[in-house]
């Protein structure tokens, strides 16, 4: 099966800079949906027929190899579209695939199905049942069942109007047809644009046999032409990846209040509450419970951690029972081994942080490496950076550092030192002796607040 | 067009120390709604009909010069209510507009379309079509299609019951004849109150034209009694707001998950994570993205810069390509000029920041103005405060402050200076050097560890 | 009446190691909602009839002096189930209320109309109209009204199939004839199990009056079986704790945004703006504003006390005029008198705080004691713990506590005293007194910056 893609839109009524099938769903361009559901149904490359900002659609999509490209310039309508692509097509094919980069939640399992009919039936029409179809093209059927046309509204009977069967757009059509009933499209409309529905008509009159596919959901069909659309698409999407949450036995305390933008896994008996947004891969393990607004991505957060409110967590690794937040912020390159406390206000990148370890206030730890049972004291903070150069902080297993220390680096703190609360620390500390850096504490004599000026 | 608006009424089911009409929704009084709506539609001063807690009203309304107050005390119905207005009405003007306090949605566009109707008709009803009458008062209609009664729920005939169409209480009436129907009403019900409503009766009496008005959207003539009518009004108010922005190419990730109370003005490609608050005047220029849950007030963000989650920006400009966030809490007066760099935990206000300066974690920048390029440290402090008056930290260009560093204010750091962590500094620190406030780091011998007590 | 609660099901849906009836909702495991709707309406303990996990079941409720325990093993259905429970019932109660440990949200009400209907009757069943019936056991009546048999969806005619009455499982049986009943009940379905519905056509033989009661919301008897069932019925709880509040007069900005998991008692004109979650007793008194985003754990509030948004308060009490927030933290112990400013990134723990002290900016106070209208610099930190043991400071009133200054406790701050800026105190500090712990600032020569490696 050949599979081309229609991208070619410009969308107008999304008012943006961006292509129309690069506007996100579950941010992710609407393109990826569609390439990734039908990722692999195909043994030839998929052709993307890219028109409006074709550049950006393509520079979007260079990575993928499995993906071709037709351009189709000026935009003359969906048959049209179609049209630009037949150069790609593998004639070998007997079927080939339209779907539509504008439709982005069509399902795998949609595609399957009409993969399958494909196999026995000659041009195969995605069609759905709506309680309004009011606006879109009726299926009419001949008394075999089979489809002999789709008439548009405008163009409908009272009677033809009540039927609620109507077309997406997306179809599985004769590779070997295709040259002769797009060339022989006419563009007799008040937008003078060629459109595929129109085959369908031809290949009737040809006497073949054309069938249909439901979707399983009436919104996998839905397109998208302006932001309204859109977002209420990601909210079906967003209902969906609770439902199957849900399902998986995932405590949510709100399905209508999660964001998941990219992959969410989750181990048993894992809670959620109100208003978290997960994006990129994360994972879960068994009973972990994230708080109410955290904001995870990119993390693994390993078993009975719990993460508590308004934790902002990116490119992390989490260890086991760990307590983390509220207010923590953990950033790319932490890597809690287990055991820890995060507190509040602390915030943690490209460092490791070893088992039992807490640092539990006002802290800014960076380019650390940190060992076992170590306590950081409120308003620690590393001095990593000097203006043009990053380094490191090494602090041994067992360290105690005072609150409002700054530990300069390169600097290192061997195990089982204490460093005084108030130090700014630039040379090694020794392990397991106290060390200072600390002024005498005087009170001056005669001296008078100041007064209101 | 004279207009009066009734706000008299006290709103016992609100259960509030606050009179209803100035019960907020989306951050603002009802009765300010309703001014908006209908301001510059007179030319007279319009006339509030004050009476519970009449002083508060009239307290808030101060400042609107094309207001003018009558008082209703005690309060014995909507007829009552528009006689106490009567020595305030413009008798040159052939018409009178009725308005209500506790209908706050009522959209300007419905006004203007009472207005036009007003110059043909005798008599203008705002009615409305409802799925379920039940319970509100129903238009009845002569064989010509004028009105010719309003019927009450109670005194209606089966048949009658089925209409459909019912009153609104809005209407828009002859001055002239004002003075005689409103002292022919009786208070003959229940209340022992005069309705505005009886005048109809006697309005078609005298062969009066009178016709109907609908608003665009029902919710329009909704009226508030209270709170969980004043939250599904508020719901209804952002709902809208939601689908402005949407239409003019906001993308928004949830809408049923943004509030604005106030003005939010966007430029193209902006985009709007889920939980944000607005208030106030707002304006963010294109590509601008604000991450999920931030409050912003009175704010303007200029072109792609990017707000990350759980930022507070209230008073604040910030410049073009800047990153904000997350936790961070911008102030009045805090101006930052482009491309900064603001992390989190970190409090700016009433300063400026130059070109490219960055302050990226645990640190509180008041009373400031700090130049461009600059690096502040985290946890770095300014002291701009002695316990009665406020002063100025001042910090040239390209200076790099060390972490962990309190300016003492007043003060000043000179362009490329450079402050070593931990300093604290209280007097003019030279451009282009290294300058610290630090003490010598000492290993104590013979130290041992506290003891659990 | 005795009360016996079947609480015996694994629910294998919800993929959990926890019982089914520990699952909580609104924070609180559903067995505890059950028992405290039926709390005191027996004077006889109540029954809890446990299977799955049953050590988990009886462990979590082993503080429950009113409650004892028939252990059903195998569980062999509901019927096997209440037969467990027979030798712990009072056989001089002439009823015996059973209630399912998976209906969570059946009310207090309703259970006192099944009690008091149970007075006249001889079997109460609680029985509910559905729109849609499908699935459940249909109510047949004899022409007298009484009921005469449940017949299930698979047995029913298409004419029973229309009834839209339907048995929830619940009912009061009259306790003398248990005996004969249960052990008479056959298991002569797929399953394998002893149905308690089937009393129901044994009691009709008998000619019992059997009449039904119905509960005021559909949603009281909803059974919970599956994660989304339990979602589900939280929101609706969640949705009724929200309309009780705007009933009693508060603000709710937006109703399907805020969770109370606990009790929240609000005062006079309280205001809780969007996405706040309220945890164990809350009580917020008059004129209290809680800003968006905020997590309010078991606290007291003071009248005209504005919470702004992202605090996270947690045991704590907070006085009159207080302004808290953005991103204040206040845990365990926290007492702040009255009006009180507490700042952004500001913690603070098992401390009282004085009348007027404000504490504005980046601050961990723990184990203290401050005065009255003391002014607690940026920066702040109560060194409290050395590794193993908590010490208190304590600060006098009016005292100012300079930015970036460390308490090293046990310590003493004086009345008036004031501490310079960026001070490591480890001494008594004198009263009235300016005290310092600072090192000179000194400027290097000849120092140059460091380059890029």
């Amino acid at each position: 099966m050949n599979i081309v893609i229609l991208a070619a839109g410009m969308g107008k009524r999304m008012h943006s800079r961006l292509p129309k099938v690069l506007q996100p769903i579950a941010g992710r361009p609407m393109i990826d949906h569609v390439l990734d559901a039908s990722e692999g149904l195909s043994a030839s490359p998929r052709v993307v027929v890219v028109g409006h900002a074709a550049e950006n659609v393509m520079e979007h999509l260079a990575d993928r190899s499995d993906v071709t490209f037709a351009l189709q310039s000026p935009q003359l309508g969906t048959g049209h579209a179609l049209r630009q692509a037949l150069g790609q097509l593998d004639r070998n094919e007997p079927k080939t695939l339209v779907c539509l980069g504008d439709v982005p939640l069509l399902s795998r399992r949609t595609l399957e199905a009409i993969a399958r009919e494909a196999e026995t039936s000659d041009l195969v029409l995605l069609t759905v049942e709506l309680d309004n179809p009011t606006g879109y093209g009726r299926i009419l059927r001949n008394p075999a069942g089979f489809v002999r046309a789709i008439v548009e509204e405008k163009d409908a009977s009272p009677e033809e109007r009540r039927v609620r069967e109507v077309n997406t757009g997306i179809m599985c059509l004769p590779t070997s047809r295709l040259d002769g009933w797009l060339s022989s499209l006419k563009a007799a409309n008040a937008q003078g644009e060629y459109y595929l529905t129109d085959v369908i008509g031809l290949a009737a009159d040809e006497g073949l046999r054309i069938t249909t596919v439901h979707p399983e959901h009436a919104w996998e069909v839905e397109g998208v032409n302006s932001k309204a659309q859109l977002a209420s698409l990601e909210r079906v999407w967003q209902r969906e990846q609770a439902r199957r949450l849900l399902d998986a036995g995932v405590t949510l305390i709100d399905p209508s209040r999660i964001d998941i933008r990219g992959s969410l896994e989750c181990g048993k008996d894992v809670e959620i509450d109100v208003n978290c947004v997960f994006e990129g891969q994360v994972r879960l393990a068994d009973g972990v419970r994230i708080g109410a607004n955290c904001v995870i991505r990119d993390a693994e957060i390993d078993a009975e951690t719990e993460i508590l409110p308004f934790c902002h967590i990116e490119g992390a690794r989490i260890g086991m029972n760990g307590r983390i937040g509220p207010y923590s912020r953990l950033r790319p390159g932490a890597e809690l081994i287990g055991g820890n406390h995060i507190g509040n206000f602390v915030e943690v990148k490209k460092s490791t942080v070893g088992i039992g370890t807490k640092i539990n206030h006002l802290t800014y730890i960076g380019d650390a490496d940190i060992g076992a049972h170590v306590n950081i004291g409120a308003g620690t903070i590393t001095c990593n950076y000097d203006g043009v150069n990053k380094f490191r902080t090494r602090i041994g297993d067992d360290a105690f550092i005072g609150s409002g220390t700054e530990l300069v680096a390169p600097v290192e703190v061997g195990a089982g030192a204490t460093i005084g609360a108030g130090s700014t620390i630039t040379k090694k500390v020794p392990e397991g002796k106290l060390t200072v850096a600390r002024s005498r504490q005087v009170t001056i004599e005669g001296w008078h607040r100041p007064v209101k000026k």
